[in-house]
């Protein structure tokens, strides 16, 4: 279920650009953060695949965020259940061979389930509370997991940005790393898409067999939205740290299913919006 | 169409926070920005309003929200199919009051048109250029618009900055604005998804008779994706200016469609993506 070793790296695209400063303008090749959609199909045993969901991300770990995605939605309950990940063999355009990935499943897919499964996930219950319960159903309650030192959160963000190739490229893209509880990073995936960095975490690790990650700490590059806690919580995660602000409800979110909740990570400084107990002083 | 006077302001939320910093662990009051699902519905005359997408969002300018939505996704190609817009009124949760509106079209409306229309949009026809091609048919050519000086990019940032009201109590919120060409702000709309401030920029446009926006400046707080570039093209405007990278598609998108992307405006210098010939350098 790997990325064919001999595909192209397509995580940065080149282009021309002109630069104002200084009082010059100059001419330069530059590189930009891909960004391309990217089709899930999924079937059963002897089932034509069916579209899922189309994502725009950035290429690379497509295995991983396909199987991530219909994970942290619901769409499916556990690596038991894919029998195999591949990009689309039937495609007659060339270009498009790495923008189509099937999940095939060995038990029947349901496309009118995940229709209505979808409709409930996105529709959030009108308040995001229906959401939540969904979560909740979905999820075991997240572990206690490990206590955390703040000195360890304050270390964070600059041993993701560290870890961010891409970004150094091109200066523009959003990061998810997990961590384990002294601080070491075990996995990081960059996006266009701050929810697909995330897919692509929990879906590596379920590929791996790794759920419930109750052992580490996620950090990501920018703000926490509500889908980010969701998407957390699906992989048990207990601890989601930000460089910049959650939302309100995130942090409701976080509340309700047991997850400690750090923003602002910058400076030295952090701010604890939920489940604290978590957080070594 | 305009929001109840009495609706009480909801863009912040409160909540209790842990700050951790200087060898000091305080609690203090502090405010989010909040972050609500809004579900939008649709009907015709005699019709019964049918849900057609719910977006979480920053409460606030929720019917232009709606509108610009609708108008930025192509389900309707004018202010003039419009009859009303307004709260939901039959909701028997007064919590929820706020979050669904209904637009009344003065023509049948196709719930099922919306959906294959939906189905178009979000799979961007694997390679984003059916989606292209979709933005294409739907709105004219981008005017070639106004020349815009590179010391009005440059101020552009600060002046963005300097009008949001919710980030100077969050610190953390996404904002789009509109600029003359001389660089004078003449709208700004803060929300938790970048593409919710665009489309309630457009959609406010939209309301006021007001589009295409030919002679007008995007300037937004963030990154510019695929989606922002769409919806700037729905609403004619010929120049989009960002704080940090435009990812790859954007700039496709741009040049196809015939808008200037500028990026990483900031410490004096700026790039430019695509038409750099509305810039006077």
């Amino acid at each position: 279920m790997k990325d064919p070793a001999e595909r192209p790296r397509r995580s940065t695209s080149s282009v021309r650009v002109r630069t104002v400063g200084g009082g010059l303008v100059s001419e330069r090749p530059d590189r930009l953060a891909t960004e391309e959609p990217m089709e899930i199909r999924v079937s059963g045993p002897g089932q034509e695949a069916t579209p899922v969901a189309v994502t725009m991300r950035t290429p690379g770990a497509d295995f991983e965020l396909a199987a991530g995605f219909l994970f942290t939605e619901g769409l499916i309950s556990g690596r038991e259940e894919i029998a195999q990940v591949s990009y689309c063999e039937d495609l007659p355009d060339d270009e498009q061979l790495f923008n189509v990935v099937t999940v095939r499943l060995n038990r029947p897919w349901n496309a009118d389930a995940a229709k209505r499964n979808f409709y409930t996930t996105s529709s959030c219950g009108i308040c995001g509370k229906a959401s939540l319960d969904e979560v909740e159903v979905h999820c075991s309650p997240v572990a206690p997991g490990p206590e955390v030192a703040s000195d360890v959160i304050r270390s964070l963000p600059g041993k993701l940005r560290e870890g961010q190739p891409v970004f150094d490229q091109t200066g523009g893209l959003h990061a998810a790393g997990l961590f384990d509880a002294t601080g070491s990073l075990t996995a990081l995936r960059e996006d266009v898409g701050r929810h697909n960095a995330v897919d692509k975490l929990v879906g590596e690790a379920l590929l791996a067999n790794g759920l419930p990650l109750t052992d580490r700490v996620l950090q990501v590059s920018g703000r926490v939205s509500f889908e980010i806690v969701q998407k957390a919580a699906m992989g048990g995660l207990p601890v989601i740290a930000a460089i910049s602000a959650p939302s309100s409800l995130a942090v409701e979110a976080g509340d309700r299913l047991g997850i400690t909740i750090v923003g602002f990570v910058r400076d030295d400084r952090f701010n604890v919006y939920s489940h604290a107990y978590r957080i070594a002083f």
